[in-house]
């Protein structure tokens, strides 16, 4: 007997499994808004919402370069970027078995400083499309001055998982008699009316991109 | 001169400020759905998303007993509990003045974890009153066995903080002048149509917890 069958079964199926893996992730985190991100800071746990985006397998990070999270990221330091997206209220027949359907997407490695201006500028750019898609096509050139002050991490997707609960509740066999409603309520991220800035010129109508965000 | 004067109003008004910003801490925290709650595990920071409840001045954390993130917070080590509810998308005219409006709570602390029984009991009551208000008066009491299979954890909100956006975009003055559409999409959390376990009772009608949550 040998190990060999496994052991090519283990890298025939790791592979895969990662690339699902790398698609499930990558298609939560397009429809995510937010990264909750930790560093450790004196040596205790921080967490802080931080927008993001995606580009490639690469997760950036964005902020001021005054942002504590991203000064602490920059030193070569290990951390943890999570992003979740609850999809239902799943209401069980007992207090116990009530949950929500969720996806949820956990990013951990050591972030990269992103110092090169012309990276910095297209990572802005993929901030602007990650709030509303086509939306980077609409604005002016990012300035020298801008990229000066705009700090971004880039942290690989290698190390992510994703972890999704879907599905009814699933309760105790015997409280499915018990006379109470049970169920799922979806839970969904809408949009409302666009406020125009108070500020804006006269005779410009809310363009294309943003109308897109109502299709759905 | 003396320095009297500044510290009665320093007293005055830090006392002020704290309830001040305790009331707004639980006001975030009552709309909030979800906790993302940093430990640090293996010298490292993890970030997870974590089901909670507000009982009096404390955040009340909810899991299975085996969840890593509860046996490291139940160590006496200092945890961060974040809550983060997008309200929305500020387009300005430039990439750079991107942003989203949004309130925020960070709560650090040791966390204690709840053993008394009546205690876990009646923390399972809240976390089903936080999915739907109202909820817990429709279940059946929590059994011994539910209890024993629950960890809480109780996080005092003293050491807690909220931060908020809100408003138009801030554009630099000479962009104003830019063509371009600017201003804010609002986000909102809706709730879609329930949709009933397909093992539910005939003849339960959706309960009236349920239906108030479509009243606004």
């Amino acid at each position: 007997m040998t190990n060999q069958p496994d052991d090519q079964l283990r890298v025939r199926r790791l592979p895969d499994r990662a690339r699902y893996e790398l698609q499930a992730v990558k298609a939560i985190l397009a429809e995510g808004t937010l990264a909750h991100v930790g560093t450790i800071r004196d040596g205790l746990p921080i967490v802080i919402p931080m927008f993001y985006a995606v580009d490639g397998n690469d997760l950036l990070l964005h902020g001021a370069p005054a942002a504590g999270v991203l000064r602490r990221a920059a030193e070569q330091i290990e951390i943890c970027a999570t992003v979740t997206i609850v999809d239902g209220l799943v209401l069980a027949r007992s207090a116990f078995h009530h949950s929500m359907n969720y996806r949820s997407v956990v990013v951990i490695g050591v972030a990269e400083s992103v110092e090169d201006p012309a990276a910095k500028a297209s990572a802005l750019d993929l901030f602007a499309d990650k709030i509303v898609p086509g939306r980077q096509a609409e604005l002016r050139p990012t300035t020298e001055k801008e990229i000066r002050g705009t700090s971004v991490l880039r942290l690989s997707l290698s190390r992510s998982s994703a972890k999704v609960r879907t599905g009814p509740p699933v309760d105790d066999e015997e409280d499915y008699d018990f006379d109470v409603w049970a169920g799922v309520v979806p839970v969904r991220t809408t949009f409302g009316e666009p406020v125009p800035d108070e500020r804006l010129k006269d005779g410009i109508e809310l363009p294309i991109s943003i109308e897109h965000l109502f299709d759905s």
